[in-house]
Parts: C-alpha cells; sequence; structure tokens
C-alpha cells in the first residue's frame, strides 16, 4: 500500500512538473514493489552492518592491541606470500611452500606466549609424528600383505591415544595443538607415504616449510609491537584489583549515603559502572588460568624473568575471587536499603566506612604493588588499620542498644521508665537484620583481603619486587603491625 | 656410594657362590653407575607415566563419552585413509586425498554440535574464501606488473579483515573457526594460484575432498553413539541444580547439628563432598554458554526439538550462580558455628531448617523437572511453602528475646527482677551475628531460587514440557498459591 502511494505521488509530481519524464510507469507496479522491498532490505542489511561495524571500531577503540595484532597477521601473511614470488626460495621446497602458509595462519596468536606455545608444539609434533610415520610405513612395507592392515591399526591406534591424552587436563593445558597436529601428521605420513615415492625428501620439505612459517611468525610477534600474554595477565589482576576497591567502596557508600538524590544521571551512571566492577572478577577465572598457561612459554620481557612465578597470579585471582562473592552479597544489603531506619545507620556508619576505607586501602595498595612491581613498606600498617577497624566494628556491634520485644509480655511499669530520647534509640532485630548482614560480610571481607595480601606478598618475594624506594631500611620482612612493637 | 656398595655386595657373593661367573667386572665401576643412573631414571620416567595414565584411567572411567569419541576419532581416521587405498577414488581427486584427513583431524570434535559448526564453517569459508581468491587472482593477473601488488594488498587487507572479525564476540561464537579457514583458504587460492595452471579444477578437487571429510565426520558422529552437546548442557544443568540442593541442606544440617561428633570419616568425607557441590556451580559459566552455542546446532534429537531454546539454559545456570553466591557465603556461617551459643541456634534452629529444606525441595524439583522434561504439578504448593517458611522465619526473629547490653547503663533493680530462667533466654546481638547473617543469606537465597523457577519454568512452556502425568486437570497454569484461594 504504502509504494502504491508513493508511486501516486511521484507520477503526480512529474506532470506537474511538465519538463520531466515520467520515470516509473504505472504499469511497473510490481517493479517498483520490488525495488521498495529491495530497498528494505538493502537498510536492514545495511543496518545490521552498521550495527557490527560499530561493535567492531568500539572493540578496536577499547583495546588497540587488538588491531596490533591483526595487522601483525595482514604482515605476516603478507611476507610469507612474498616466499612464494622467490623462485630460487620456492624451488628449494619444491612447492611445498602452501607448508608455510598454513603454519602462519594457524600458528599465529594474538599473544607472544600463545604463539610460542603453538609453534613448539607444531613443531615437536611434527618431527615426533613424521618419524613415527616413516618407521610404521617401513614396517607396513616390510609386512608384505599386511600392509594396508598394519597402517589402519596404527593410525586408529595413535590417532585413539593422542585424542584421549587430550582430555587430561594438564596434558590438555601444554600440548593441546600438539596432539591434533601429531594425529595429523602421523596420518598424513603413514598413511601417505603408500603414494609418495621420495618420502625422507618430502618430510625434509615439509619440515622446511614450517621452520620457515614459524620462524616469520616468532619474528613477527616478538619483534613488532609484541603483545605479551604475562603483561596482560599482570595488567588484568591489576585492574580487577582496582575494581574491587571500587566496588567495595561504592557499595557501602551506597549504602550510608542516606537520602540525598544525586542531580548527576552521568555520575549515577558512573556510580553504578563502578558497583557492578566486581562481577568481572568473578568471572575471570577462565582467562585468569589459560593466559598463565600461557605466560609460561614466554621469554623474560620488561620486569618479568623467565621463570616468573606466574602460577600465583592464578592464586590471587582466587582470593580476589573470594571477595568478589562477598561483594556480591553486600550488593544485597543495598536493595534492602530503604528498610534501615536512619538511626541504625547512624549507629554503624562510621565503623562501616572505616573498615570498608581500610580494605578498599589495602586493595589499591596491592593494585600499586602490581604495578609498580615494588614491595609495599606500608602494607603492615594497612594490615593493622583494618583488623583494628574489624575490633572497632564488634565493639560497635556490642553496644548497640537493641529493644527487647517479646510480645507474650506485656510491657511492664518499668520499661516505661525508660525516657523518650533513648526509647528513640532502640532498635529491633528485624530492623538490625541488613546491617548485620552487612558487617558480618564486610568482616568476612576482610579476612578474604588479607589472604589476598599473602598471595602477592609471595609473588612479591619469589618475583623478586624491588623494595620500596620510601624505605630502605633493614626492617623490610618485619611482618608484625608496626605499632604492636 | 650406595652403587660402589652394592657393586662389592654383588661381588662377593659371586666368589662365595664359586660356580657362579664374576657377571660385573670391578673395572667396570662406570658402567654400573651409569646403568644404576639409568635405573633411576627409568624408575621415575615410568613412575610419571604411570601416575598420567592412572590419572587417564580415571577420566575415563567417569565419563565413559569420552572413550567413545577417540573411539570414533580412530574410526573416522582409519575410513579416510581407506579412501587413501582405491586407486579410482583417490584418482578422482588428482592426488589431493590429504585435504580429506586434514578436514577429518581439524574437524571432528566430541559433540554433535561442535562437530557441525566446525563443518559448516569449513564448507562455507573455504568456498567462500576459494571463490574470492581466484576473483583476486584473476584481477591480479589482469593488472600485468602490479600483480604481485595487488595480491600482497589483498591478502594482506582480507587477512586483518577476518582476523578483526574474530575479536567481535557474537561473530566469534558461531565463526570463528571460519574465519580461520577463509584466510587460510584465501592466502592460499591467491597465493597459489601463481604457480597453478589449472586454478579451477583444483579448486573443484579442493571442495570435492573437504566434502568426503566432512561427510565421514558428520555420519561417523551422528550415527555411532552420537554424543550431543544439547544433551551434555540438559544434564549439567540437572546435575548442578542436585549440587546445590545437597550444599544447602547440608551447609544448614552442619550448622544446627549440634555437637555430637561424627564417627564414620567415610560419612564425613561425604557430607564434605556435598557441602563444596557448589563450587561446581560457580565455575561453570564457560562450559555453560559454550554448550548453548554448539547445541544450537545440532538436529533435533532425543526430547529437543530443532528450535530448542538453549540460550535459555544460559539464564538458568546464571540464576543457579546467583545461588551459589549466597552458599558461597553461607559456608562462612559455618566457620563460626562454634562461637555461637547452643541457644540461639535452638530459637533459629528449627525455622531455618524449615526455610532451607523447603527450598532444596524446589532445587530438587526442579532437578526432576529438567530430569523427565515434564511440567511440575506441585511447584506452586512447593514456591508457597517456601514463602510461608521465610515468613516465619521473618517472625522469629522478630520475636527473638535480646538482651540489652549498654554499657554506660549499670544494672538497675528492675532488670535484677528478670527471674534467672528468662535471662537464659536472653541473647546479645554479638552472639547473634553469625545466625543473623545465615538468616538473611537464606532468605535471599529463597528470593534467588525463586528466579530461577521462573527461568526454569520459561524454559518449560518454550520448549513444551509435557504435562505432569499425576495431574491432568485444567488448572495446570494457576500461578496462585493453591493454599491462598
Amino acid at each position: 500500500m504504502a509504494s502504491q502511494e508513493a508511486g501516486k505521488l511521484e507520477w503526480r509530481i512529474s506532470v506537474d512538473n511538465g519538463t520531466t519524464e515520467r520515470l516509473v510507469p504505472r504499469s511497473g507496479l510490481s517493479k517498483r514493489f520490488f525495488l521498495w522491498l529491495k530497498g528494505l532490505v538493502m537498510k536492514v542489511i545495511m543496518e545490521r552492518i552498521a550495527k557490527f561495524m560499530r561493535k567492531a571500531w568500539r572493540i578496536g577503540a577499547d583495546d588497540p592491541a587488538k588491531v596490533v595484532h591483526c595487522l601483525k597477521v595482514g604482515l605476516a601473511l603478507s611476507l610469507v606470500s612474498i616466499f612464494y614470488y622467490m623462485r630460487p626460495l620456492y624451488d628449494g621446497v619444491g612447492g611445498n611452500a602452501m607448508w608455510a602458509i598454513m603454519t602462519v595462519v594457524v600458528v599465529f596468536e594474538s599473544n607472544v606466549g600463545a604463539t610460542f606455545c603453538k609453534c613448539v608444539n607444531r613443531v615437536v609434533a611434527t618431527i615426533l609424528a613424521g618419524s613415527l610415520g616413516i618407521a610404521v610405513h617401513w614396517v607396513a612395507t616390510q609386512s608384505g600383505k599386511a600392509e594396508v592392515f598394519v597402517i589402519g591399526c596404527s593410525v586408529f591406534l595413535f590417532a585413539f591415544a593422542a585424542t584421549y591424552s587430550r582430555f587430561v587436563p594438564s596434558f590438555k593445558a601444554k600440548f593441546d595443538y600438539g596432539a591434533m597436529i601429531f594425529i595429523l601428521t602421523f596420518s598424513l605420513v603413514s598413511v601417505g607415504g603408500y603414494r609418495v615415492d621420495k618420502l625422507v625428501e618430502m618430510a625434509q620439505q615439509r619440515v622446511s616449510t614450517i621452520a620457515i612459517g614459524t620462524s616469520i611468525c616468532i619474528i613477527i610477534t616478538v619483534f613488532f609491537c609484541p603483545i605479551w600474554a604475562g603483561s596482560q595477565l599482570h595488567r588484568l589482576i591489576e585492574r580487577n584489583l582496582e575494581k574491587l576497591a571500587d566496588s567495595l567502596d561504592g557499595c557501602v557508600a551506597e549504602y550510608f549515603k542516606g537520602n540525598e538524590v544525586s542531580t548527576n544521571r552521568n555520575e549515577d551512571e558512573d556510580t553504578n559502572t563502578k558497583l557492578q566492577g566486581f562481577k568481572c572478577v568473578l568471572n575471570s577465572k577462565g582467562t585468569e588460568e589459560a593466559m598463565a598457561n600461557l605466560a609460561r612459554w614466554e621469554p623474560a620481557h620488561g620486569s618479568f624473568n623467565f621463570r616468573h612465578p606466574w602460577k600465583l597470579y592464578v592464586k590471587i585471582g582466587a582470593a580476589m575471587r573470594r571477595c568478589a562473592y562477598c561483594l556480591e552479597n553486600l550488593s544485597i544489603c543495598i536493595s534492602y536499603e530503604t528498610e534501615t531506619p536512619d538511626q541504625v545507620k547512624k549507629h554503624f556508619g562510621e565503623a562501616c566506612m572505616k573498615l570498608s576505607s581500610a580494605s578498599s586501602k589495602i586493595l589499591r595498595e596491592l593494585m600499586e604493588m602490581m604495578k609498580n612491581t615494588r614491595k609495599s613498606s606500608k602494607m603492615d600498617f594497612l594490615v593493622f588499620d583494618m583488623n583494628s577497624a574489624v575490633q572497632e566494628l564488634q565493639e560497635t556491634l556490642k553496644t548497640v542498644p537493641i529493644e527487647t520485644n517479646k510480645p507474650e509480655e506485656v510491657p511492664s511499669e518499668e520499661e516505661n521508665k525508660v525516657d523518650s530520647e533513648e526509647r528513640n534509640t532502640l532498635m529491633s532485630l528485624h530492623e538490625v537484620l541488613p546491617v548485620a548482614t552487612l558487617v558480618s560480610l564486610l568482616i568476612e571481607n576482610a579476612a578474604r583481603i588479607q589472604t589476598a595480601v599473602e598471595a602477592v606478598d609471595e609473588l612479591a618475594n619469589l618475583a623478586d619486587f624491588e623494595q620500596d624506594s620510601k624505605k630502605k631500611s633493614g626492617d623490610n620482612n618485619t611482618k608484625q603491625p608496626p605499632l604492636s612493637s
């Protein structure tokens, strides 16, 4: 209907103008409808493409390392293609240059660790499986008529064993890709050997093309804007520590902020993002473990030695995740915030804020430690502060004036003697419940932060973090809170 | 030293026996040391291998599907190898049979969804990239001297675009493998075309070998003991629901069990495993999302239609994870269990147990719903029960006799009038705190369980679960608690 309407309109206008040609005759209605449909479809498709492009753009803008990686893949492939155009090089590997391209495409990963891991896996698995394949092929040719049987059985057995080994977690973490390449090469060599006359020569060519592919990958990944899995992991932990601190501060402040309504909407959104920060920590287990596995393949870089204790990052991550679980439940309390009377908030506000700020200060100090790879001189003070804040909060808990409301007991005269001002400060357990939950979660969170501190300390010791420049005296290893000495 | 000692001993014995030959001469000490060292190394290696084998055995015993998958890989490879030995088939694809083997190795995954996904990706990406590659190659040959430049630039651009698209999450979830194959095929065709005379013929052969490889994969994966990603996901959710219920029951029972010490160590261990069950739920996000993505590729199987709402499993998983966060913090309370006075436990025990058993009953009912893919007739009753248990617990909270201990106030004569029996039932807030935390976590958990119930209900409606056979009357959709009507 809409297209018909549009058609009439267009026709009338062309008549009115007089000079213009009648572009679309009335008889071409179906054609016009088709055009309109085509326009609609194109519009939808263009919109989807535009949406995809916007999303893609945002990903690149958020993390330029990804764009760099894509440029590097393009570069590596262009380099290996040039190889194809150089006759001496090409003839040297007997036209097997295809394997160099394949190696680059399959092996090139976004960080150095993953690329190294895949390169080593590919080379070792190819050599291993190649020699095994040649051996099996030799045995098969010696066995006369049983040739097909020998090869079939060996392919079945090795494929079974290699596939099975990929299910063992410790093996999978390091050699998953290698196992696949092993199956591939073994099958190709042992089976393909049946047809290829110069098996050894072919094997040599294959190994040299793979060597060319892997070396191009390694050179480009290490020397052109390297992206290290280790550094990424380190920064991830750093960022997550900050997010935890922000969330903790935000949650408690939100709870005790009182009833003033924020006028700035942007600020509100900003606060909300900060409050939700702990959710990143909840879901980062897989990333951390994968990164820690890859980082172990990387050579020394920046402030990380070859034997940097990457395993400890997983431990730190786990400790942080336990804090995040506390925060997740802390955010429950916020939804009950409005139900809590002001007097309850007033009673606990100060002590809670003190504990949360002491806790988040520790998280921020841990972040600084990671950022500068320096030991902290004031961590002991901060932990002591946090512990005394915990004790203070527990004292506040003991002095809370709670109303004894036993329904079965009629208020006696004695109770009425309590003057009105005092009655005002009495609270019922029901009213106190959300705050009580908040308090015990904060106390538990403090305990969990302490395990995170221990994990980071262990890392600092094992990885030989520098001493803090502010404190170069000999008593760096004193673990006692300085105030108690 | 030990080897020397052993050597002397052996030598003396051989002399004593007289008849035996002196097997190892004294001059062969270094040889003997070498043998001893070799034995030691072999022993260590054998021990490691034995350990690895034991681990591997346990994996297979725990999940026979993995062994089945390995057998299937072996079978598929053996089948594709036979292909190599049939001259008419082999000649038909011009010696490119290698690509069939490669396809099988790379594409065969442990479940049907993943295999389908990779097959479709491989075929579509190969055809797409192949035609694009031929086009680019044609343009390059037309452009005379700029040939190398045209090909280099196009490889760079397409490699960049395809690699970049792998960073977009929505694209990556479905077409990650396809993007890789696209780069690979495009480079091989556009670059390799320079050397190959019969490009189109080669392309045909390549496509037919890939078709052979993928069809072998699909036939074996679907018809020989198929392992469906969808069924695995369904069972995972089922198991996790049970684990949550066990953990919840266990936690609360553990807290209120009193001081009787269990005499049965096995039972203790069993309880502990059950208590820790929720941890599986905490970490299953990645698995659930991956499975849900793969399950969408699968054809209808068992009780799942082609358009089964797999997305909802992720939603159910998220709701369960939120319960697990509560349980994680619930387990804090257990560590404070000994600090809680018996009277406090007695006061809250009944109501808490009631709520926890009502909650876990719902979780078990959800599990049954998933297991039998049937709607539940008694879910409304159970939810109503849980809500009334919540209310009861809140009532218990209001009637708690709490001691007013304001330190600044000297106990007046009136307070001393409280008889000794009543004083016994008074509690301080400090004592009540762990229980209060437990209570509010239980209440929050109940709310979260309700969102899980809603998610499973949504699934039951969208996936057309059968009506419960026990209740075939018309009032299946009444959402009101039956007791309120």
